[in-house]
């Protein structure tokens, strides 16, 4: 009666949604405030006045239909500029708005910059750990995901295993950098040889840059790769920088020097037709072109993942340091991380195991949480770290 | 290099567009008032007051979190009981959120239902004149369109038609009342006949109401479908209704009684995830919740259907009287409807050839225009009937 693919992809529950309804449950019987929750990767830093401000102007003073009719499928020509001026600024780039199209998010970018690159037969490679959705997004464009292994001392990329991926059939390699679930950022060292290794292949071969945790980093740049590699499109996200998750909001660059810029940007212009993206929400695409180059204040969450990092080494757990995004993505004290996240629930600590990221062995602590949250669950990560050492 | 399917879809230029490009072209050269664009089908009447507040008034008020966070993929809960419990006011239903999946827009509902509904093999039917798109959506999701002939003396169905199309293949029937191209609306007796033809088949066939004009009816009842057929998807869409196009929000309605409801919504949500919906945009939900069964002013559009018919029938053409949408689709005045659209611009008047909705030898004129631009349109109709004359 109904596609099997599809009832499946809808009804198969995500080991992050059990744990969600495990927290949901426990809550009711001892308590909001004894969960300790670190499965979501739910942005808690309120969006910033400026951008409610922002809405509400518009709102109140422009015409209706400026603010509400359809846009042209890349987006609000105006918008695209303003955007692509404040990219320039930052990063020293010449972009205009024909370099941009403005999707619903990046999950819908990265998506339609799959289908709109996908052929029979071609496979993506990206990097473990990794989101888990890239897998369902590749594979229903008819492509094959494949995967680099983990290189735990600092989450950057295991080069060898990268090398032994690459072949003919090679589309595309997808980056996540800040990273979700690591939290590490791809150094410059790091993007420089990845790029360098792309440019030695014999044929063209996409860089897709999904990068929602942009602004989300800590003390360390996050290079930007256009600048490294002209065969690069970058997918980006307001739902972490201004948090905005539920709006729906990003844009795809599709720089000049791609290869065969008409034929990239008008594959990426079809695939949306076929997604049914009609344009991105268009009060949102005017709300972000008013704050452009403006981001949410990312103290808090520095300062916690700061604060679990140390408790968590105290506790005698390996930790890499967190450089961006809000997770961290520390070795389990058993092999078997799924045991781990088991016993952690004995504690009410919910976290997500590592092989769901294609990194079997840690476990992701998102920690976009409240800060006190985060303080009491420090003594109940020492005693499930003790309960292992004795 | 890239996919050729999505190079084509997305640089291929539709009729509607290339007559867009002329319109503007023209606009240049001999101003703007001296244009008559009836070429688009974007609402003209402004988003209604109610809305713009309920807006402000949520993100004055609501804590950032409850506006602009992730909802369930369905959709907030809350925002669903109260869409649910309107349309039950309205329609003698029983439903409840369980029943409704919130979508952006019509154009992602009646797609996510086509890919969670589509298995290898299956046909889908559509009744021309009818929206071009249907094709594109139905064979992205590996399906084929079948498309049913005009029935042109009132743009209701021609069943014998339909009949010779009905097959083992046939999945599912899409059916747009009011409609667009034509403006008509499926009488009670037709939306009866058909489901009773539905009813007697051997196989379950699955009804999909594409009801983006559902409020855009003059004096004519637009019968509830789940009311004659327990196996009907609604999608419905809240571009017209509050003139919110670019927001892209909407939702589907899946009834208990459908066939095997939990594989049917557990299909739409896989087929959601795959064309990644996430969430419908977050305050959209919100706002229409809160404005739950209001609607734009739709007088702007009779009076200028009435106006509109009245100077083409007083011209000399043949035309059925509108009903809905807002839209008029009378007969050319020469077999060849594209030839007779280039004649038509000689006026400065931009009309959309019949053959663009399978339906040759008419036109599709949109009256969700200025009144003024119509009234001063009616001169140059009547000249270019004179001209067919002598």
């Amino acid at each position: 009666m109904v596609s099997a693919k599809m009832y499946e992809l809808g009804t198969k529950k995500s080991t992050i949604r059990t744990i969600f309804e495990f927290g949901r449950k426990r809550a009711a019987e001892v308590g909001e405030e004894n969960i300790f929750d670190f499965s979501l990767g739910n942005p808690n830093v309120p969006t910033p006045d400026f951008v409610r401000d922002a809405a509400i102007d518009i709102l109140q003073t422009y015409e209706p239909a400026q603010v509400h009719g359809y846009t042209v499928a890349p987006g609000n020509p105006q918008v695209r500029e303003t955007l692509a001026a404040s990219i320039n600024a930052r990063f020293g780039t010449n972009f205009t708005g024909k370099n941009l199209f403005v999707t619903s998010g990046a999950a819908a970018a990265i998506t339609i910059c799959f289908k709109a690159l996908a052929e029979a037969g071609d496979e993506f490679i990206t990097f473990a750990p990794y989101f888990p959705e890239y897998k369902i997004f590749v594979e229903s464009v008819g492509a094959t995901l494949k995967v680099v292994k983990p290189r735990p001392a600092d989450w950057q990329i295991d080069f060898d295993d990268f090398q032994k991926l690459l072949s003919p059939k090679t589309k595309a390699v997808i980056i996540n950098s800040p990273n979700n679930p690591s939290g590490a950022v791809y150094s410059r060292e790091t993007i420089a040889k990845l790029t360098d290794i792309l440019k030695a292949q014999d044929h063209e071969i996409f860089l897709i840059c999904d990068e929602p945790y942009r602004e989300l980093a800590y003390g360390v740049e996050v290079p930007w790769v256009t600048n490294f590699y002209a065969n690069t499109l970058v997918c980006y996200s307001y739902s972490k920088s201004f948090s905005l998750p539920g709006e729906r909001i990003g844009y795809i660059v599709v720089p000049d020097e791609v290869a065969n810029f008409n034929a990239v940007y008008g594959a990426i212009a079809g695939a949306a037709r076929v997604v049914t993206h009609v344009n991105a929400p268009s009060l949102w695409q005017l709300v972000v072109a008013k704050c452009a180059g403006k981001t949410v204040d990312i103290t808090p969450y520095e300062r916690n993942g700061k604060l679990l990092y140390d408790g968590l080494i105290a506790a005698g757990f390996e930790c890499v340091k967190p450089q961006g995004a809000f997770y961290l993505f520390p070795k389990a004290l058993e092999a078997d991380d799924y045991a781990f996240c088991e016993r952690a629930k004995k504690y009410d600590l919910l976290l997500v195991p590592g092989a769901d990221f294609g990194a079997a062995g840690y476990f992701r602590a998102a920690y976009c949480i409240k800060t006190e949250t985060i303080e009491r669950s420090l003594p109940l990560f020492k005693k499930l770290a003790e309960e292992y050492r004795s």
